[in-house]
């Protein structure tokens, strides 16, 4: 059984590398050209809104962070290093907490650019970008999409590495080790 | 111990429902009227933007939320209700999950169209606002801050929550529960 959750959660990190690096194809590799005045071009691309680029290293950071922890897990096992095993849960518990805030992070400010853009702002005098790059938003709107499912994965992952820690503590005494 | 557990989320809680209302009240109550061509006058309020809407909304759920656990905290007991504890602990960790996630979105939403706000957008021609409205956006970037504090609380509060429900759980077995 125990295999079956390490095998689990080898499972839920390689879809959210898949999922994250999806992510980050779509947004990078987004482009739509446009004219704007009779002979003038725009290129709409990534670089040009500063969460998209945000967006793109966080997601390239998130699943070179799951990959790295994949290697982790095929070296350590939990009988090499016995001793340290729960000092190595928290690390990771902690790390998987901070990537998946982070991950959701960059994918919710993206979002709230992406409704800008999609709607504008009157009070603020801000054009709907949408209505001319469509196809460019349609593909970012699939790339958060993709964002926001492997944040939930992270999510999962996450919640794996909480019950790996907190199962070594006793259901009595306060954050008191469980005897072997 | 286990008192001193129960105080420290009942602490955490009641910190976490201060510094939201806070947030909410930071948000809602902020306006600038500014003069933009010789007699028409512009007053900016957190209406004007729908990121900042959703925040006041979600900061006054997520408040009135804590403010319910908090309630239940003081009605049940671990020893009222036995045999349900591992289930009400799962139901407390998942809405306590629920809670930090939509907070630190609001919040991040917001930040990512208050940076548009700052900066402006050259490529899709969007004036920078904060030029304006300086107090308005200073009192905006206070209230993400705290928004953040309180975020941070949450997450803190989740963990309890987690080491409350993981805890139960047998260290050598796979979602066994441990023999009372």
């Amino acid at each position: 059984m125990k295999l079956g959750m390490a095998r689990g959660e080898v499972c839920l990190r390689v879809s959210a590398i898949l999922v994250l690096v999806l992510t980050a194809c779509l947004v990078a590799l987004d482009t739509q050209t446009k004219v704007v005045f009779i002979s003038i071009e725009k290129k709409a691309t990534y670089k040009d809104l500063n969460a998209l680029k945000i967006l793109v290293y966080v997601t390239c950071a998130a699943a070179g962070y799951n990959l790295l922890l994949l290697c982790k897990h095929s070296i350590w096992s939990r009988k090499n290093f016995k001793g340290s095993y729960l000092c190595m849960a928290w690390i990771c518990f902690s790390l998987d907490q901070i990537a998946v805030y982070m991950t959701f992070a960059a994918n919710t400010a993206t979002m709230g650019a992406a409704v800008l853009a999609i709607s504008g702002s009157e009070a603020f005098q801000w054009l709907k970008v949408c209505d001319k790059f469509t196809r460019f938003c349609v593909e970012i709107g699939g790339a958060l999409l993709c964002g926001y499912a492997a944040s939930m994965l992270m999510a999962l992952i996450s919640t794996i590495s909480a019950y790996k820690v907190f199962r070594m503590y006793s259901p009595k005494w306060f954050l008191r080790l469980k005897s072997a």
